[in-house]
């Protein structure tokens, strides 16, 4: 058991070690994978749509995306695996990324963000959800860039996260019919959607906790190590979720043309349901501090329970041992009238025995007077 | 007992399960009612009003209110009820209310908020009650759509928060010869006049604790779980009630004509009160953790007295109960005259116990001068 | 004694309840008092003064100081207990106060603030003061009017808060010689002036806690009760002065005829006062935290040498009475000669009481060293 | 020992009590002095100077200051003492200060400040120093009035804070040259140089703390009563140095003529010095804290050594206390062979001691293998 | 042990000492080196670089780098050390600055800060590395001058943090082709990318504590001087890091033509990393907070540990040893028929074993229930 508590508690730290950067004094714009090769292989996907029809393509090279591209129908290329630098040049080539945007794509610890370029935009976004394998909280850095006419979108690893939006293209609908800005917001109204995940996540975490808390006799080191656990799981969600608010907000008042008024009233929902996650962390945030309150109070009352069975018992005894004690005294009767007489009256065992009852009455009435029992 | 209390705090949680959303990925826009159903039936209630008169109608198809709306008299349309979708359509459709606002109304974990709509302003507000009977907080959004010569309100259950406001409209006055925003104002009256039923309410149950932790010889678990109930019921109130404030500021500058000059100088007095509840909100948060580390001290009191119970009877007992145990040992006296000659000695026992007594008094002196008796 | 400490938390928390209001839904502008009633009856006493001559007139009837009105005196009409609406009501009308006044004035609960209205400005003020009987904090809440030509003031109960105004009308200077605002500016300044007091003597708290500490070796459940109550006057203290800040700025940078640049001047000096008293509030609020963290620490420096005692004593005799024990056994040393061969030794029982000795010379040593002793 | 830590405590609270005030409603531009007289009498010394030479005149009325100030070079006037509220209204009618200037001067309880009116720019400073002696802080109110040709400044006691200035007026060089704002910036910069001693001296006393808290064996309430000591000196520097961070920024965007563009540079560069302060206080005010928190650890770690020297000497002897008890027993052998026949066995004795040694190791490896030895 | 911790609290703390300051009223602009010795000899290198060609020469005497500074190629002076303010002076007045930027260039307890001047603009950093040796933070003031076609820099000691772009000058590239303002970007990247090290030892540091704390049985005082050793260091962090913050944002804000537009775009690029590095640190505050709680925790958790062990033991063994207390005493049976018959019982002696046996086998029983077992 202990055990697994610890492995979840390291692959909560080795994401921060995830977040690895080149050596000082490295040349910026210097494209480097700064996380592990989570795929055997870079794919990528084209898929082609507008209003009369969807495609979906797995392309060996980006070349072969050119006829989609420059038709007239809206085109969203998605690449999985970053770790092979080269073929994602290639990629970045074929659209004229900007340097730092490469830099960006491959560098996964960065903070969300939204950047406008003359030929794009670029957001990056920082992908949670829960493992219920291993309980723990999973990270992954999406990179989109919206074009004029595509939608260029990197991740690391074949998740599914985007397949209710391949469903949606295959359905029909809005989707279709919007231009590829409204593609973007859809990429980003599922990030965000994911968090609510995690919200009710943490939340049963903390409620399950609370429970044991309240409920089970014992608590111990494990349950500490949980609250804890909680506690640095709110402050990463923390750091994922502030910065996206405020990409969002640029986002919102950007003046460029690829995203429209018509998107921006959407993302302006984004921004609502942002702020609501943003509420849900505070507060968690509150509530894990007053969980750690809470585990030191119960530590405290069980620490009083505990002595107080030591303080009865104790109290109780010591006093009836020492009575016990006096009368086993070997002072000898024949050598003085006053040395122990009790020992040989004729009441006197019994009358030792009734003052030691009396005196253990006494206590347990003084205890439950005091609230002890 | 027990018992009771863990419904209570059950109650809460739900709450926030409550907040449920429709699956990541999801189109937006899309209308789907995501808490539990509360009646058995949407019903429409149409309350028809101007200077000369007032009429509350019940209707079955939003059809049947066109004879109103059409009309130069002022109309208010309250809904009760959001799971059956199709009915709620219907309505939204002869109201022609925005996609968005449509999927705010059904989605019950709205944070409160105003939103300028070309042909309304619409309203998301939390009604906050606190329910006697298992003594949690209650909790309700309401949904306002202000719109050129109608009021249309949405709410979960059939509570009778709005009866004061059914009265005064019976009752005349400058309800009814105001426009329809002064009666959108005086909705939105009665949900912060709310807030101050909670807010005393959460005063009480502080009170109840002070008055048992200053009071009562025992404290316990149960105690520590009200204090932990109150903190969580004051962070949902928190959170309930900043972007209220927001959301009334938001109204009070629109430049819109649906809120008259007049009605936003009452606007701003709802606005006032809502800082006032806010300032109570912030205070009872540091009155919280003020009752915690009280609670804390509490508890250190208490272990500090049961700790000096032990220690008086053990301090004074444990010598005692030595020297009983020297003069029971069982050396020879008749192999050395060095061997316990106390035990045949005239005044031997007289002069044990005296010296006993003695011992038990310094003690009893000592912790008197410390101040523990 | 716990019975007075008990009525003076009672008294703090009766204050909380008197902001009770009146119930949701209810009209707005509806004049209702929310406080008791503190006085017999409500009484107007006219204070009619110019450079020449100062006069001060009771009044049964608001119409009576039609006169001094009239005239080219300034008049300053101060209400005393605000229980009886319909002879406000009197006033009111002859002052065409706007309702939300009206309401302001009775609904004792107000925030401190100030509203420019087109006949006047209106002050709410919260006059707090240290009760020396029950050693709590008073508050009360004055209102105070501003006209054209007049001062209108209203004031709960029959205190004489305004006792040196009267005076210093009386003896003339500056404020004769000024115009009305001057005189708002003087009620102002007296109810910030008070603020200092209240901090003083809050500041005496600290510091007999403080010394109570320090110095006295028992702390108990009332010590921690003052600790808790001092923290509720700081925070009681902390939502009157803040407001108020806000509410002067308000009124300096008010552009209205109401209040000269002359007396904005002065205005400014108040407002430098009041951001005193609240850097000393927000210091004090500091200072609290830091006493119950003393008295945190005070409880385990006592439970550390409660603790102490008890080890002392404990680790000392346990092994003494182990080795009493031991020679108190019973076994035949005619069996065998192992059994217990000592006890008929020559120098056996002077042997075993040297060994106790070293035995408790060494504990006490080893305690001398640890510091214990 | 405690008795002087006592008097330290005090000497702080008393400076606090210095901040009394005049009784409320009073009328305001009141020349009253609220400190304790701390020189003979009011001495006056005018420190005539410009690029050619420098005179150091004690003056007895502020008349006979006339011919310097007339004349074209540069004069300081520098007034120590200012409990002669008689004498001082003859220099501020001489330099015709405003009322509200004259009452800040001598109520030396004002808030760090910048004002400017017409005929001068108002600096009210305070200034922090170390007393060596009773080891607190103490501080003085400096004002400083900028005229068009002249500096006056007025001090409580006659330290000698500015003797570096003097100096530096003696030996020549820029501050010779320069007109008197430089001279007002010389001031002002000495005080904020002063801040840093302080914060050196705090320093000092934290790293003192820790040192006796990681090192000594023994911690009691004296190093409690220090840590809230230093606590309080914090508090009481934040009050000092925050609002003169805000006066700074007042007089650097000051566009009155007063304060050259020469000087402001000059004024940036103690503005930043200021800023390096405030950084300094926010981190020691962490560093207290973090302090209080070693603290109450400390008294954990030492109350876990406590009650395990306890445990280890109850848990070893009391078991062993018990056997020997039991062969204490009073059963008589001969009325049945059941009755204790170890006591006569031949190995009887020696068996139990040996089960009674076996017994201790037990408890002592078990000891040792939870790390408690 | 002991003493290897103890010197790196040292460490950090005579680094706060560093910041000491010339004594209060000196004149400012004075220039005197605040910090210690710590090379040989100021030595001068020059970097003559362009895209063709790259040389390093070390100079003895400023005057020598005339040639370089005039030709066409970029120059790059780095200075190290400035204990020998006589040959910086040299410098300085080679390069004509202004007096405060020499005086700030010496003073090494500088906040980082940006100031544009007439003839360059001012660059104040701090770079932070982790000294592996005895474990703790090393902070180095860097000044840089970047002027029109030079950049002059200054270091402390001859660290070759700088190594890095020494090398990519030699490779070539991005580095050499632009203008000098793209080196002294590269400098400042350089300074950031340290943080990031410095953050994941700190990182490391806290992993190492969590580590002992949730697996190992002992802690102790070294490990609670570990947890306030890393706060310290947060906390000294967190100094260095936020006013770069501002600092790079005035830069990036700055009109003067020193900064390209291009290579501003990589200074947002540093201040997105200047970002993340704020948020780490902000979250480490956080978590050693959390830490310290934990810490607590953990002693709670071991005392009742303890406290259980303790009162098992006590609470088995007490009664017993009453039991066997009861059958010492010396009542004489032949005194009287009620006089300890049950000595003389048949099966006295296997019953009273029998009666102790059946005792602790109920308190086990009550301990296993209690969850103590």
């Amino acid at each position: 058991m202990a055990k697994k508590k610890k492995k979840k508690l390291r692959s909560l730290l080795s994401k921060r070690k995830a977040h690895a950067r080149k050596a000082p004094g490295t040349a910026p714009g210097t494209v480097q994978y700064t996380g592990d090769q989570k795929v055997d292989e870079v794919s990528i996907k084209v898929h082609d749509y507008d209003v009369d029809h969807v495609e979906h393509i797995s392309i060996a090279d980006i070349e072969e995306s050119r006829p989609f591209l420059e038709n007239s129908s809206k085109t969203w290329i998605n690449v999985t695996g970053l770790h092979d630098v080269d073929k994602l040049k290639s990629i970045w080539k074929y659209f004229d990324l900007h340097p730092l945007v490469q830099e960006d794509i491959v560098n996964t610890s960065q903070r969300p963000k939204v950047e406008t370029y003359d030929n794009c935009i670029f957001f990056v976004l920082r992908m949670l959800s829960f493992d219920p394998e291993n309980k723990s909280l999973v990270s992954e850095q999406i990179s989109v860039v919206l074009g004029s006419n595509y939608v260029l979108s990197f991740q690391e690893t074949d998740s599914n996260y985007f397949q209710p939006i391949f469903n949606r293209l295959e359905a029909g609908g809005r989707i279709r019919t919007q231009p590829t800005d409204y593609l973007a917001y859809a990429l980003l109204d599922t990030v965000v959607d994911h968090y609510f995940n995690v919200i009710e996540q943490i939340g049963n975490e903390i409620e399950e906790v609370e429970n044991i808390l309240f409920e089970d006799e014992e608590t111990n080191q494990d349950l500490l190590q949980k609250v804890h656990h909680i506690r640095r799981e709110v402050v990463f969600l923390r750091k994922s979720v502030w910065p996206l608010r405020d990409a969002l907000n640029t986002a919102i008042r950007d003046d460029s043309d690829f995203i429209s008024d018509h998107t921006k009233l959407f993302l302006r929902d984004v921004y609502d349901h942002m702020i609501q996650v943003i509420d849900s962390v505070e507060n968690y945030r509150d509530m894990v501090l007053s969980l750690h309150d809470l585990y030191m109070s119960s530590m405290s009352n069980r620490m009083n329970e505990i002595m107080k069975v030591l303080t009865i018992i104790a109290t109780i005894f010591i006093p009836l041992t020492f009575i016990a004690g006096i009368y086993g005294m070997n002072f000898d009767p024949e050598a003085s009238p006053y040395n122990m007489p009790e020992l040989s009256w004729y009441w006197g065992y019994p009358a030792s025995i009734a003052i030691m009852v009396v005196l253990a009455l006494i206590m347990l009435y003084y205890f439950k007077r005091k609230g002890w029992l």
